[in-house]
């Protein structure tokens, strides 16, 4: 069967499927957000994660600087540790690379890099640099820790649902983007900067880990975040629809649909819900095993909406 | 400048020098086989690593199967922590995919990786798949750890050379394939499988890092090993040319320049040479800064060769 057919999300699934993690250390494996370790030893976590950026699949050289490729490739793998509650130490950077880019491109990636680097106080100890003739491609592989994790699995009935951060801007963004070149900063700033240089939520996560019972960052839509979380946790979900936190010259769709927002879509007991710093209510879970979304007339329709699949 | 100017080594020594690493915990960082991170609960350390292989730049689907190239992805990386003398245990497959590619080929790259995964004991515990339309590329980041690890910059003046494993096979099989395609297996057999299916040298290099002062894994041709442990090492090298392993079939050429060979390199107190098992010793480390090879006759030169570059 092509790839095509089979989909990025069920093609996850199926080498999930054959390759279980046997290690009794091993706390989460394919299919999270992050490998978690158990480390004896002190009592905590590691976590490893990865992802790329590939041109003119994430990226296009028309909208996006180097530096701000080389801050993106770290922002959403910095997605991926805020994700788990925990907190970014080491990364290692892969290039692919092209022989007729020229050394001040690199040194903007790295500048960029640095940039969120230095903030979350992260140290870039290594990686590997290959030639890539047909198009670049950039790999992060992040190390990290965690005192506590939140995985994706831990939702239950009657947890609210929470928001950290808007949905849909980076979609918007790119829409822009597309039509105005660069000048969309310009026109669109806010939205145009999530989608070329998005904050990770790496303290908001931290924070929320105390009580949230599931976490996931937002890579492919809030429609995918409630699939992921939901087929994991074997729950289901009701969104009140007027409660979602659109961006500003956003829609809707974009928010289910447009992905590479990397806000936190996360759980609570819901008693908590008022405790998440930042956090906005936009449902709960539910024991019935479907996704609904309710409208402002308090109409109730099961989601169509998957998300952003790459192929 | 323009990249192809810059050159691959050049090009990760002015990114080494950018990104100095600050944590007094970080042991080895960009510019040696993998990263080493000090961890002091447990008294060992921590290795972190990465390798790509990248369609038209490693490996063409003409000759490579989908399981070869999964064997070959964790081979490679696994390499590198051989060079430090460690040991494997966690790996992330990053898979940069064409839609049109079947889900087989996917079953067999994955089989490819747990055939050789499961011989030293490496989790698949995470990755990423990305669309990648133009060309296929695979990354895997490795996690190890070790008790003790081997620099490059260890080299002694009166070290002996050691190399463990022949050289230019990978080289020699590689061109069988250019020439005679698959058939290139019933043709030069052990050379073409040399350059297929490489035998990362986990335990040897494990050993070896009782005695060794300096150690590399060879990637990029014996020139290359020679040059990287001088340089770190600030020592200078003479190898004498008839006792070089030169793999049955292959060349001296191929030795130095032709790369992909995944022995190691390693360099010894010149009274522990016997020590090292399936060790044979090329030459010594000398206090002038030159690598010197002398021919049968006893003729010495400089080395002009370089190994391979990417770019």
């Amino acid at each position: 069967m092509k790839l095509s057919k089979v989909g990025q999300f069920r093609l996850i699934d199926i080498i999930k499927r054959k390759n279980p993690a046997k290690g009794k250390d091993v706390i989460a494996a394919i299919g999270d957000d992050a490998a978690v370790i158990k480390d004896k030893a002190k009592n905590s976590y590691i976590l490893l994660t990865t992802d790329s950026l590939v041109e003119g699949t994430h990226f296009d050289l028309r909208y996006s600087t180097f530096y701000e490729l080389g801050w993106k490739l770290l922002a959403v793998n910095l997605s991926d540790i805020a994700a788990m509650g925990g907190t970014p130490k080491y990364a290692l950077v892969t290039l692919g690379l092209k022989k007729n880019m020229s050394l001040a491109n690199i040194d903007d990636f790295y500048a960029g890099i640095k940039a969120l680097a230095n903030k979350h106080k992260v140290e870039i100890v290594g990686g590997d640099i290959v030639s890539s003739p047909k198009s670049l491609f950039f790999t992060m592989d992040l190390f990290g820790i965690a005192k506590k994790v939140i995985k994706r699995s831990g939702a239950r009935p009657g947890d609210a649902i929470i928001s950290i951060g808007s949905l849909g801007g980076s979609a918007a963004g790119l829409a822009s983007l597309k039509k105005y070149g660069r000048k969309a900063l310009k026109i669109m700033g806010s939205n145009v900067e999530a989608h070329l240089m998005p904050s990770p939520m790496i303290k908001e996560g931290r924070l929320a880990s105390r009580f949230a019972t599931s976490m996931i960052d937002n890579s492919d839509g809030l429609a995918r975040c409630l699939i992921e979380i939901c087929g994991a946790s074997n729950v289901g979900a009701r969104v009140y629809l007027n409660k979602i936190p659109v961006a500003k010259g956003s829609t809707i769709k974009n928010a289910f649909n447009g992905g590479e927002d990397y806000n936190l879509i996360l759980t609570v007991p819901g008693n908590k819900a008022k405790a998440i710093k930042r956090g906005i209510m936009i449902g709960e879970i539910t024991r019935a095993r479907k996704i609904m979304l309710i409208d402002s007339s308090g109409k109730a329709s099961v989601m169509k909406e998957k998300g952003f699949e790459h192929f």
